[in-house]
């Protein structure tokens, strides 16, 4: 029998859940654990506790809380705990393959004086939507993944493959501690992963499923200029002196136009041809200029056809000029000159730019343009922090399985999408575990992830849960089912 | 007889009451009138009460402490209470001339903590040094005037003109309902007025006196660009749409260049031409490119020599780069592409610039380069507020006799200065009431307004206190007098 056809009495049952389903996501969206808010940190761990409990009536076997000690500062409590990874395990039949699914229970904060219609920890369901601060990011896949098993267990059909499960609660905070604990327990809890499934994304519109095989690199940037001992009145040294922020003006404005066009030597020349299958990918996909003005709120794009968008988000650099630290930032009207001034920007990076080069460009660039101002300020520049980006083959047998899981759900070939961001956490698993990663999201494009009314609509909620379960089948049967 | 002979017995007088002038600052200095500081505004009060006390004792008529009426937003308390000007006047012979003297009876805030080596409300003497907050800014001189009376009264010699004082107490905050008052005054309390005199500047260095003819004006203004309908992700919007700070930087960084040259056509073109008279002045005055480096704590000037640093301080516009308001301005890395920024800059402005015309060229040329990128975003450029210059004839009558002052008291001619800041009253107080003004420093130019350890020399204050007076009594005599 094939996939499609034995898997039938899972998605009914699945149907059959609903109910539970939601109960579940609203008992966790009611618990408001977020990570960047340290008075709230009790009620990350208490969710934590959730998940545990939700393991254990589900079966799962060897739960683990790990302890990742105290957080490092800059906190205020300097005692301040950071929440357990919480790691389990259903089955360990080697005759099986092993799927690692990660997901995060941690939340961004939420107001309701923020503008939200609704409690943000009260899940609401309107019109075929679920709102509430995690219902798509990331609680809903995470619990996704439980009532997958649940639909499992209480239909009587066995898991095609072994589940590891990481769920972490740092994520919204810069996953602190993740990184070790991968590394870590590569060879001892995570020893025999085949793969990984990330569900943290969402599909690229609102219309069609997606899979996500590419992620851009981030390398952060900051230039400082400083010259005088103490900011200064600009009445009395205005003129007479070099200002730090008039050198800092005119270098960081040679950096990149208003057409995003990267201007430093070296960098666009690193980029990686268009192949021809690439190319291919681009017509299929639906998306349009108009999906790209309503998210931003403006007319503002540079292109206005979809495939020079996708291409620019997904596989071109980006430069951004973030802010100045040490300006004047306030409202008003302040005469300050300042002493220092440090500004910031990011240049998104994509295959195959080597980040030391790029560093290398960075640097030379932005000191010779300094250099040509013959200014008696001192410039430094430095690298905050970088991180590579990410393609995967989105043909592998990972993604075929998530393509034939889309299709029997959605009814529709998925769109093989890339994202401009990225998610450290991907590249970790991917060079820790030494296995592929797939990107198979939940939610849609306007679920508003970190904004007000954040949403995941039932449909989604409910036929990701299919999804999720169809692609372990599809997966655990090998490339040639059906 | 000579006032240079007749005033001697004064000097003397003056000599002799150094114990209680320094007592009489020092009571001053205890009261911590800092006008910025809500919680401190009854010590504003209280600083009123004291000055009124003092004239009182001291013989004056008509002491007024006007009502100014509640402060407007922003502020905590809606209910906050302006501090009074305090107003009183010492004779009203129509024989003879009227001078006004203005000073300030509130400071600036000072904490122990913020790097002060004393009390900074506890006058505290030093090596021929009087640390505290408002020692030399400007409770030092408003002190001055009234040592400077006590000194007629107790060696029995007519005060040679009629004196007004007008003394306010919200100076360091904006000077609010100043204007209002001197212009309501001016047919009333100010009636008769001759001459203006305001000691709250400094000597350029710290050896020669100097008199002050000249303020450079300041017009400020901020650039919006805005673009997005909210702050975006740099990774999902990062080369696809036309980013605000990108335009910022590229419009700002037009305006001015490392060596401090405006760049906005027509605006050096306004600046009146260096006469011979004034090309004169800067020969003699005591200063050079160390004495910048030393205030700038930096090498960072750019002119080595005396009188293009000078002239380009004082007689020479000069555009400052403030800073942005909506971009990142915090330590650390954040990816956000800002949807709206606002970059302020202002100009210092000089005769014979037309401010109006200013506006103008700024505004065609912000929004000439702007256009230039033909970006989709929205650009705005506005006048936030501007002051004007003032420049006096440093030669007539006021300024002779303060001459003269100087000459006798220090035995060396003054510096005739200008500066490169604006004191707006200045402006209102000639417009008003019609009259010159004479800007008469008492403090040296190293004595720390607005900064940690403010100090006056005890010569200072002592010789200022003569200095006062003098000029009184050569100003009664008129233009003749020895
Ligand atoms: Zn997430
Ligand atoms: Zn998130
Ligand atoms: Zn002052
Ligand atoms: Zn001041």
């Amino acid at each position: 029998m094939s996939v499609s056809e034995s898997i039938k009495p899972l998605f009914a049952q699945i149907d059959k859940l609903k109910p539970e389903y939601i109960t579940r996501l609203a008992n966790a969206v009611a618990i408001p654990s977020v990570s960047g808010d340290e008075s709230l940190r009790p009620k990350v761990f208490a969710m934590a506790d959730f998940l545990k409990s939700q393991l254990e009536s589900l079966g799962a076997e060897d739960i683990q809380l790990r302890d990742l000690g105290i957080q490092p500062p800059p906190v205020s409590d300097p005692k301040l705990q950071l929440p357990p990874i919480v790691l389990a395990r259903f089955g360990k039949n080697p005759a099986k393959k092993t799927v690692l699914v990660y997901g995060h229970y941690d939340v961004q904060p939420a107001l309701l004086e923020d503008g939200w219609n609704t409690d943000p920890f009260k899940l609401v369901e309107k019109d075929g939507k679920l709102y509430g601060r995690g219902s798509t990011d990331d609680k809903g896949p995470v619990i996704g993944w439980l009532n997958a098993i649940e639909a499992h267990n209480k239909s009587g059909i066995e898991l095609p493959v072994n589940l590891v499960c990481c769920f972490e609660g740092m994520e919204e905070s810069g996953s602190l501690g993740l990184d070790e604990l991968v590394a870590q327990e590569a060879d001892k809890y995570f020893k025999g992963v085949d793969t990984v499934c990330i569900s943290d994304n969402y599909w690229l519109g609102t219309k069609k499923p997606v899979l996500t095989y590419g992620l851009r690199g981030c390398s952060y940037y900051q230039v400082s200029v400083s010259g005088p001992g103490a900011d200064l009145h600009s009445g009395i040294f205005g003129g007479v002196i070099h200002e730090p922020m008039t050198d800092l003006f005119n270098v960081l404005s040679k950096l990149v136009d208003t057409n995003g066009n990267i201007l430093i030597p070296g960098v666009n020349e690193m980029v990686a041809p268009v192949t021809e299958t690439e190319e291919g990918l681009y017509e299929k996909i639906e998306f349009d200029v108009d999906e790209l003005n309503l998210a931003s709120g403006s007319k503002t794009a540079i292109y206005q056809d979809k495939k020079n968008i996708l291409m620019h988000r997904w596989r071109y650099p980006s430069l951004s000029l973030h802010g100045i630290e040490g300006a004047f930032s306030g409202g008003g009207a302040k005469t300050v000159i300042p002493a220092k001034v440090v500004g910031k920007f990011s240049i998104r990076t994509v295959p195959d730019m080597d980040p030391r080069k790029l560093d290398e460009y960075v640097f030379k660039f932005v000191k010779e343009k300094f250099a040509e101002l013959k200014s008696p300020n001192q410039l430094n520049v430095e690298l905050i922090h970088d991180g590579n980006y990410w393609v995967s083959d989105p043909f592998n047998e990972a993604f075929t399985a998530a393509s034939k899981a889309t299709k029997l759900v959605w009814n529709v070939e998925p769109d093989l999408t890339r994202e401009g961001g990225s998610i450290p956490i991907t590249l970790t698993f991917e060079e820790q575990l030494k296995t592929n990663v797939l990107l198979l999201p939940m939610g849609k494009g306007d679920d508003g992830a970190h904004s007000i009314n954040e949403k995941i609509d039932v449909a989604n909620y409910l036929e990701g849960v299919k999804t999720l379960s169809a692609y372990l089948h599809f997966y655990g049967a090998g490339s040639d089912s059906k």
